[in-house]
């Protein structure tokens, strides 16, 4: 028999519970029988000629090669000068989407139930856009860029996303009442994209308004699209709704299929090591890069093994209120699985 | 005997159910006996010379005189080039505190019980400025202007108000690690102002942070000072905590005492002059300012009022999960009012 060539994956796991998390992610892969390999590489940030800042070629030539990567948390640079390696893996590889659903975990209480929507943040331009100035001596400005082609990129991205994943309506977040321009550009090209997805939902509102209904009932939104900061924001308040970032997965999107998938929680070097982590946000990136890659089936197996390992309160980490360790968590995931068969 | 001079406070009343919730505010400030008398006015914006928009002179003047104004809500201007009444209003008064109580309600469920915490938004700058440019065809810059005096002032302010407001801790809002000179200058100013406030606690929190920590536990949070646009946000944010923009109070507060207090909830047309609108948001803030003018003790008297008839379930209007008209709650608060005596 002719085995299909296995699909290689780029893993960063990163710093503080990174790495365990990482080995967590690897068993159940494993123990799905999942058809990927894994390709290990670190992305301590290094300085190329003239001193700037890149991220190390083996890592940058790995990625360009599989397109597809998982990272674990990277830790925030102290020196002065030193880039966030998160800003400078976006602009690398052009990752103008980052994706989050956020989803109600059955099992893990919080204030809210029900919720099931995704945010779509642009994440090359607005805010982030690093350009500022001192125009004299106590007055700074700082730019904020938006341009056509990446607005209408991210809602093209968006109205895609919602038209492939059976949702209903796309969001456009704003505050085109104040920043009448380049909000308004934004708004513009999201219109007409709307145009062309006469099946897909259109609306717009308000940052302060979303914000405010978000927090009084999240089940009215489905797909929100929103320029950096206000992505930036919104996916951290969504993922505060289901449960934080331990459980929340993430997805960078680029061009020509290129995507690295991540969690966004920190790397709590107070507990690394220790084999305490809760490694659910990762894996449930890694079922998102699943899905993506098209394995929609062993993403699915997974996923169930990891909702139901929660929802039975059994064997679960500390944060999520047990008393398991980081390897029991997996190991009862592992098994879920492998019963699947 | 001598009476003591009535204070004058500016009214106005503005759109939609503006005039019956001021009306409300105007009967229980009278069943309280509240030493001030009331000086209507319009703000339906008008061009001056040379086509700049401005509020009305009558307006001014009687603001300039009294320095204290109550406002309802007012209509959002649609025509191009308009500007938003509530702009112009804090623009001509350089209202630059922008001060929002979210307490939660006794008897008004939301999913969050004691939140107790103040934003303290600042007014007048950040991206407010209007500043925006087209660069190139498909490529917009709107401009984020902080300066040094306009983050000490707010800095100031949110230190006095809760060393005056007995509240134990500030958390500077900020994205320092992305907007490193605007936000970086901002909470630079804020650090140095915290050095002269000794007695009180002085946190620094980045902005997705503080709103992924909101809705997860609100009730670790005091007061919280903030740029311009992140001060709207989670203004809204937070009042969505406590049950909406029908219940939460807010002030604007400017130098050498000129302050308007104001409902930041729409115009509700849809309602308007049925007799069903709920003015709790005003008479909140209307009891802000009485607290603003040092009557506390009419202050308390009448917040009391409206908390007990919320508490009691007995008279409240559509929204607060009621029957009952606007006339017959404002009734309902007026009598427990005279009831107090
Ligand atoms: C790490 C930081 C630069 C980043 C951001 O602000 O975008 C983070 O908050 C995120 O959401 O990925
Ligand atoms: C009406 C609008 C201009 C305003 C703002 O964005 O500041 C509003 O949202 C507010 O918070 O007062």
């Amino acid at each position: 028999i002719l085995r299909p060539p296995l699909q290689t994956v780029t893993l960063i796991p990163g710093d503080g519970i990174g790495p365990e998390i990482s080995v967590a992610v690897m068993k159940i892969f494993e123990a799905a029988k999942v058809p990927i390999q894994w390709e290990e590489r670190n992305v301590t940030a290094i300085q190329g000629p003239g001193g700037r800042w890149m991220i190390p070629p083996d890592c940058k030539e790995s990625m360009d090669r599989t397109l597809i990567g998982l990272k674990g948390p990277l830790k925030t640079p102290i020196a002065a000068g030193h880039p966030s390696m998160n800003l400078l893996l976006r602009k690398t590889f052009d990752l103008y989407a980052n994706v989050r659903p956020c989803v109600s975990i059955e099992g893990y209480k919080t204030p809210y139930t029900d919720v099931d929507l995704v945010t779509i943040r642009e994440n090359t331009e607005g805010e982030y856009s690093g350009i500022e100035h001192i125009i004299v001596d106590g007055v700074v400005q700082s730019i904020k860029l938006i341009t056509e082609d990446a607005s209408r990129r991210i809602a093209e991205y968006a109205f895609e996303y919602a038209r492939n994943n059976q949702r209903n309506s796309v969001t456009a977040v704003h505050k085109a009442n104040i920043m009448r321009m380049s909000d308004g550009l934004f708004l513009r090209k999201c219109r007409e994209v709307a145009e062309n997805f006469k099946d897909v939902k259109f609306t717009e509102m308000y940052l302060d308004t979303v914000c405010l209904n978000m927090v009084q009932d999240p089940t009215q939104f489905d797909v929100l699209v929103m320029p950096n900061l206000y992505g930036d924001i919104l996916s951290d308040l969504c993922a505060g709704l289901i449960g934080g970032l331990g459980v929340t997965p993430s997805g960078n999107i680029g061009a020509n299929g290129v995507a690295i998938f991540e969690s966004v929680h920190g790397t709590a070097p107070d507990i690394a090591g220790l084999d305490m982590a809760n490694p659910t946000a990762l894996l449930l990136s890694a079922v998102m890069m699943l899905r993506h890659m098209g394995m929609h089936d062993y993403g699915k197996k997974i996923e169930t093994a990891c909702f139901d390992t929660i929802r039975d309160k059994k064997v679960l980490t500390g944060d999520l209120g047990g008393k398991s360790k980081c390897s029991e968590f997996t190991e009862e995931i592992c098994r879920r699985v492998r019963d699947m068969d």
